[in-house]
C-alpha cells in the first residue's frame, strides 16, 4: 500500500535521478557512492551497427555513473559514421557518435566493448586498431565484443586458442579471421577467461546483463531488464539463432 | 546443396552491400531501387535514451536507405547528450549524437519519431519542441514515440481522445503530462490512427518492426528479425511489464 499511494513520489524522484534500475535506486546509495566507477570504452569505427553498441551501452549505463562510466573511443576522437545498411560498400552514412577520445589519449579501460557492423571487415585489416586492441587487452578486466566485433579481436590474434562466437548470418566469413579459435556455432554469448563474445546485434545486450550480472549480482541485473523493459535471456546456451549457421 | 556450397560468397557480397535483410538482400534489388525512400525523422534532446532512440533506428536501418533514410534533428542541430543514467539532475553525460538538421531546416518526415529518457519533463516544458512536434505530425505518414516520448506527445495535445502508452515504470508520472489521452496500462505498443507508441525503453524495437511490418509485410519485419538475431515480439497486447503499472 505504500508503495501504492505514494508510488508517483518514487518514481518522480527516481526519475530526476535519472535511474532506471527498477526498485534498488534508493536501497544503496553509500555504498553506491564509494564506489570507483569502472570505465566501459566503446571501440568505434566507420560503419559500426547502432544496436551493437546502444543495446549493451544503455543496460551498463542504467548502472549509473557511479558504477559505469561510458566512454566512446575510435581511432581519432569526433564524430564517427555508423553503418548505411545500406545499398553501397563504403557509404557510412547512418547516424554519427561522438568519440571523445583517440587511440593516442583514450583512458585507462576496465570493460573493453568491440560492437560489429559492416565496417568490420575494414577494421580486421587495419593495424591502429589491432595494436590498440592488442595493447588494451592487457589491462582490462574484462574484453565484450558483439556481432562481427569478435572477427575483429581474432584477426588480432586475441582469441587465438579459445572459444568464442560472432553473427550466425555471416558465420563462415567472419570465423575465417581466426582460424586459430576455437568458434561456437550455437551460442548467445560466449566466455572464456576475460573475453566474452556475443552472437549477432540484438545478443549483445543479454550478453551485457550477463556481465552486469557478474560484477553488480543477477537482481541488479534483473531489476535494470524489468527498467528497461527488457526481455532478458539470461542462458548463453539458447542461441535461437544457431540454425542460421552456414 | 548450393547455399552450403556457396554460402561464404553470397554471404561476402551481402556483407559488403550492408544488408541484415536474410534471405531478400538480392531478391528484389529493381522493385527497391525504384522507391522513393521514406524519411524517419527522429527528435533528439538533451537526456535522450539511447536504446530508445537506437533499438528502433536499428530496425529501420536494416531495411536499407532505398527504403529508409534515418535523420536525426534537435532544436538545434549538432551534438546531443544522452542521458547519463547517472547520479545527478541535469548531468546529460551519456555518449552523444549528432543531429544533422535543427527545427528550422528538418526535412520532411514521414515517420516522425519521439525517444524517452531522463530529458522528457524538461521538453515538456519547452515551447520549440512542442510546437515543432505539433507542426510536423499533419504530414507524418506515422507519429511513434518510446517510453516516455508519449508524455511529450501528450504535452502538445496530439494524443487527446486518442490510445496511447508509455513506460511501465513511471506509468503515474507520465500520463498526468496527458488528462485527456487514453491511457492503456497493459501494451507493449499501442496502434491509433497515425499516432504508435510504445511502452518502455525496449518495447520501441518491437513497435519498429510492427511499422515495418505494416509498411513493407510481415516477411520484411521477421527477415530483420532474423538477422539481427532479435525475439521479437509481435503482439502489441503481450506486455510482460504490465504489471509493473502504478
Amino acid at each position: 500500500m505504500l508503495q501504492r499511494n505514494f508510488g508517483n513520489l518514487v518514481m518522480a524522484a527516481a526519475f530526476i535521478a535519472g535511474q532506471w534500475l527498477a526498485g534498488t535506486a534508493s536501497a544503496e546509495p553509500a555504498a553506491v557512492n564509494e564506489q570507483v566507477p569502472k570505465t566501459l570504452g566503446v571501440v568505434l569505427y566507420p560503419g559500426f551497427e547502432v544496436l551493437d553498441v546502444f543495446g549493451p551501452v544503455e543496460m551498463f549505463m542504467s548502472l549509473g555513473t557511479t558504477k559505469v562510466r561510458v566512454v566512446m573511443i575510435a581511432e581519432k576522437a569526433g564524430e564517427v559514421p555508423s553503418g548505411a545498411g545500406g545499398d553501397k560498400a563504403g557509404a557510412w552514412s547512418g547516424p554519427k557518435v561522438v568519440a571523445e577520445y583517440g587511440f593516442d589519449n583514450a583512458p585507462q579501460i576496465d570493460l573493453l566493448m568491440v560492437p560489429g557492423g559492416f565496417g568490420t571487415m575494414q577494421q580486421t585489416q587495419n593495424a591502429a586498431c589491432l595494436n590498440f586492441l592488442r595493447e588494451r587487452v592487457d589491462k582490462a578486466e574484462y574484453v565484450m565484443s558483439v556481432c562481427s566485433g569478435s572477427a575483429i579481436l581474432a584477426k588480432a590474434g586475441l582469441l587465438d586458442g579459445k572459444k568464442a562466437t560472432c553473427n550466425k548470418q555471416y558465420y563462415g566469413l567472419l570465423t575465417s579471421n581466426g582460424p586459430k579459435v576455437d568458434w561456437q556455432p550455437k551460442a548467445r554469448w560466449v566466455e572464456d577467461g576475460k573475453f566474452i563474445t556475443s552472437s549477432g546485434v540484438s545478443a549483445g545486450t543479454d550478453m551485457a546483463l550477463a556481465v552486469i550480472a557478474k560484477l553488480y549480482g543477477e537482481d541488479t541485473a534483473n531489476g535494470i531488464a524489468k527498467g528497461t523493459e527488457y526481455v532478458r535471456d539470461a542462458d548463453p546456451s539458447n542461441d535461437p539463432f544457431a540454425k542460421e549457421t552456414k
